[in-house]
């Protein structure tokens, strides 16, 4: 064992290398001031997002691995809501130097292990590694749209079919199982988490390591889809975005929708796409409404306005 | 004036985006999921960096458009030290609820004043903000070879001259002025700073607010120049990386390179360079040494191993 501070940047980074997921454009990989790659198609798609210790994620209950594979998954689910296909992630870590070296290395796996299962061929061309107070991890995310138009918000059309592909309520169900059951006097343990864990598997990994259905992506646009949005602040706020750029009504089935922490909950990272009423749905996708005249969201034809979903500044009590 | 907390993420959002500097290469622009760039040949290259408050910035010494105009230069300078031409930024930015919208925006001018100075063309295409208790800037960026090769850190050869393009060690200096004249009892502090950049204002803005030659990497590359890379941890260290890439030694000329600040001081952001000794050094560009067989870095022909440089966990005193 032994701290990021007692073994100074280049160690570190010589442990942490070996353990990325190389990726397969890659022309110059890391280890020069920028790296090279390929884009295929002359076009690349880009998205960055960055995880807080605090308000995005507790070190008592995520992993090391959680932590990797979350900042891969999310970035990979914004890249895939473009119709894209991932291709690579540089990533910018902040940390105490008294983290212990194998937190990095179990982070360097996590990341490796979701661009094998979710985006065979993604890979890490590149990063920073800074001293911070605050644990942070910052990813930017790369996809190629192998020659077709990037899925818009703004392209629903009156007439289409919503559909979405993934879970909707899993990852808030898990997170507020870790709230209501992963503390002692209000503080996140890391045992009682573990035990959840055990108990609910499937709640508490789509919050702490989320499997997004990052394929979908690409399968929704080669069947027609109209517009996408990956879902990350819950299915209301995020159908009411499709319905804003695209200057459209949505309504939601509610029968179809499910439960109403569906329509609420956060950091699903399911995909949200609306496709051409004479579309074959892809595999994976279920129609959970439809696109009208109109504006704003509803639900069986009801007005639905009711705020749900997270604002960083709004939501985050810091003491909490 | 009003706190990021009090406004929320959308209210902010609203107010930086008129003013970023837009890409010249954008596809898509923000506000979905992802963007969309042009990559006219094919490739792009890409570079993260991260600014921390604390080891990398401090609030007194800073004003907001130093800190955007500082993380727009210091990633763009590894673009151009690829030979490439800086094309875009995706920024992400952690902030305690309590700053001040103020910050923010006059960040987002220094984004555009070092993009309109350094880079025109050059933009935001994306971002991400969040909620942190340290004030943290992670920029990636990218940029187009314009069908050249890139030019990497392992082409240098014996006969080989070394030049520079910019200031070697202003920004050491302004540094160390910053640390001995502009802190009260340890703090640093914002009158002091002030009067200390009227004084000498060279050496602090090349600390705060560098301008790295960013046209001259184009330059290099079309003049034919073997290998490249951006000063960023002093000359001796970063020479030591073109040695140990090319497996070649680097021998610096002390008078060419002036004062012994230069050898160490870090934050440069010059670009260091190898060009075949029978092409012409394009302007900007002045030699301070050559390529021999052998390995690592003299001065003079002496051996130089005298350790000099910035390392973010053995440097960073944390209490400083």
């Amino acid at each position: 064992m032994a701290t990021l501070g007692e073994l100074g940047e280049a160690a570190v980074l010589s442990r942490i290398f070996p353990r990325l997921p190389a990726a397969a454009t890659t022309l110059v990989g890391p280890g020069d001031d920028a790296a090279v790659l390929r884009a295929p198609d002359g076009r690349f798609v880009v998205t960055t997002d960055t995880m807080i210790e605090g308000p995005d994620f507790r070190m008592a209950w995520s992993t090391p691995h959680d932590l990797g594979w979350k900042a891969a998954a999310t970035n990979l689910a914004d890249v895939a809501a473009m119709g894209a296909v991932p291709t690579a992630l540089v990533v910018a870590i902040a940390a105490p130097p008294e983290t212990d070296i194998s937190v990095l290395e179990g982070l360097a796996d996590g990341l490796r292990g979701a661009c094998e299962a979710m985006a065979p061929g993604c890979g890490v061309v590149g990063g920073d590694l800074s001293s911070s107070s605050v644990f942070t991890i910052a990813v930017t995310a790369f996809g190629d749209l192998q020659g077709r138009a990037p899925v818009l918000r703004s392209g629903a059309r009156p007439g289409d079919v919503l559909a979405v592909s993934g879970p909707l309520d899993l990852a808030a169900r898990g997170l507020a199982l870790l709230f209501e059951r992963g503390v002692v006097d209000g503080i996140p343990d890391a045992e009682l988490a573990a035990a959840l864990r055990g108990e609910f598997p499937d709640e508490v990994d789509a919050q702490l390591a989320p499997t997004p259905p990052l394929a979908d992506g690409r399968a929704a646009a080669l069947a027609g889809a109209t517009a996408m949005l990956d879902v990350s602040d819950g299915l209301a706020i995020d159908a009411r975005r499709i319905a804003d750029a695209s200057g459209v009504q949505l309504d939601l089935d509610s029968a179809a929708v499910g439960s109403a922490a569906s329509l609420t909950g956060g950091e699903a990272h399911a995909l949200l796409a609306t496709f051409p009423a004479d579309a074959a749905l892809p595999s994976g996708f279920r129609a959970i409404g439809r696109v009208e005249a109109g504006r704003g969201v509803t639900v069986d034809g009801q007005p639905y306005d009711e705020r749900g979903g997270w604002d960083p500044y709004s939501d985050w009590d810091g003491d909490r």
